[in-house]
């Protein structure tokens, strides 16, 4: 997986991608280039075979502030409306994106977790937090609706409709305590902790059937829609997938030999 | 708006609606009149302009005990299957009306909160209660199922599948306490300080892009039924109109000039 | 209904049928003869009039460990995919026949409930555990997705889509008190008194209207891809049939005349 961006860090090591927003003199806020170049980034790792899991997080003690009030809002104020459109169906593609990239994305989250921040750490399949992580969907603030790049989907199947209601409402801050009592964050760590632990959870489930991960994330973000009844079918079907995969097979060898099954990803 | 209402007590005060239900004697009990006259009372709403939040409380530090046994049960059990389907749509329109009136609702919840008030409170978008309060979704008890209203839609979405499905097989009561730990309150507040509080809320909110709450009241209500796709899409829309709105240059202005928004809604 | 079970244990007292894994020095898994067996005897019983409610349990501390390894794991290395979407389907099966039985089902569970042991916890109605439950999706442990037989489906909408994640992708054990304090567990038992207390729950739901409760469980799976609007009118429907039962009218006639009511399932 190429890791040539210019708005973003990227680095790559044992098969584990670390996406950091690096701009922490303003909280790491995205701006226009960075939204399109992590979009088409991955939209790429859709791709890539080499890259198993994902570390999303920021810099200097905050994930992200969201969406840049000079370099985004002032700029969208005097847009027209195929322009606003176009600005938002790139952010949407952004998550999808995320959703489709076939890899587990962990977000790490100290600190300011803002706006568009916010929904990157909520596209997220995993997510880790800090006590003094302060997660907010501030777009009531700027004027704007709860519904931003998903989130009136999104957030209601995480903690529940009506907390989710409130904080769409509110714009307040979820403390890191409530994000976890709430579901929002798997777990808290210690800040300086934070960045370490999301690593070592992002090379465990690394070192798992990389194949049937990416199935699992697929179900796991189509099943919404669908009927009980379709969803069982659906996984009988993806389920048989996997069964012919080696990896089935090595864990099945491994158990019979009373070995560790080392997985390979097809 | 409009507060020429019999049934329930209406007061609009500074772009707040509170609806009461005041019938104490008999902890504030719903009945074909009052059905009826909410479910118009909502309609309408959804037209106002000069109507930005709705605080829907009891009286008597009751919300309300339901529909009325011998008012609404008794004469349930002659009725034909055209009469019942013609009630049963009614309470559902109730409901939907809530839900499509284009204001956020809180729900100030104390006392018993049984039955089909027990479907008002989820109905609303936000809840607040008290640690005596006592809700109930009591239809097992007098021989109903537990989908009423939109109950089994709603309440899994507010508290998830297995706690719903205990509360509407057992018609237990949930406390105050789990109410709050599960997410269908959003805060406990003291007896005497709940309808301030609840107000306080509704001001808050109101302050706020009203247009824009009224899109994301919107959303949160029909994503559930959409793929995370579609509602990508669907909200890459509605924020895009939302940024075309003057509320939102209006935060742009007084964010460049580090000052408080004041919105308009429109 | 029928008894005449081989692969687990059947046991059916004034109502209430009781399902018990019975094999206990291998932690009661399960093997293709007892899917098969489990899928035919919960199908048979959305015909039967004289079960109420279900308990599923295990034998010797441990709820279910799953699929047998050499029994289930090793052969399905070895199959065609049309054998293997033969399996997946059986498996599958078993979970609609247990939602499309018509009767409330609670997992009582202690020790092991691993794999699709966990699934048939989840494909339950209510949960009832101990502290030291282990709850695992271990399907990532041998080379598989977490979609298995609805797992992307169920557990989400019982524990919110961020803890599901967490589960399935590291097939970790959740412990007695966070699928407690997370809504996977309704209540935690002590071990010797867990399936006493599972029992008098059964019972107790057993004891109201039989009929409605069925309606209620149709609902409660059927409404999760409807719309809200869809999910009222149904119920507006649903409840509108239950209104013309007789059990409807008992409950109203023993209000009336300060009585107990007696419920009979129709």
């Amino acid at each position: 997986m190429r890791c040539d961006v210019t708005h973003f860090k990227c680095e790559i090591r044992d098969g584990i991608a670390t996406v950091r927003l690096d701009r922490p003199e303003r909280k790491n806020p995205l701006t226009f280039e960075s939204y399109a170049e992590l979009r088409d980034w991955f939209r790429d790792l859709h791709y890539a075979d080499d890259v198993h899991a994902v570390v999303f997080e920021g810099t200097g003690g905050n994930f992200s502030s969201g969406g840049d009030v000079h370099e985004i809002i002032g700029p969208l104020t005097r847009m027209t409306m195929k322009e606003l459109m176009a600005f938002t169906r790139m952010t949407g593609d952004l998550v999808k994106a995320m959703q489709n990239c076939g890899k587990p994305i962990i977000a790490a989250v100290d600190g300011v977790c803002a706006g568009a921040g916010a929904i990157i750490a909520m596209a997220s399949d995993l997510r880790m937090g800090t006590a003094g992580a302060k997660v907010a969907f501030l777009f009531t603030r700027v004027g704007l609706a709860g519904c931003d790049m998903g989130a009136c989907a999104m957030l209601p199947r995480i903690i529940g409709q009506g907390r989710a209601a409130e904080l769409l409402y509110t714009g307040r801050v979820m403390s890191g305590e409530e994000a976890e009592r709430w579901g929002f964050f798997n777990r808290l760590s210690a800040p300086d902790t934070l960045s370490d632990e999301a690593h070592a959870l992002a090379r465990q489930i690394a070192e798992g059937p990389n194949f049937a991960h990416m199935m699992t994330k697929t179900m796991l973000n189509q099943e919404w829609s669908m009927s009980l009844d379709q969803a069982i079918e659906a996984e009988a079907q993806a389920q048989a997938i996997c069964m012919q995969t080696s990896d089935f097979e090595r864990a099945f060898d491994a158990f019979a030999n009373k070995r560790h099954p080392v997985f390979e990803g097809d």
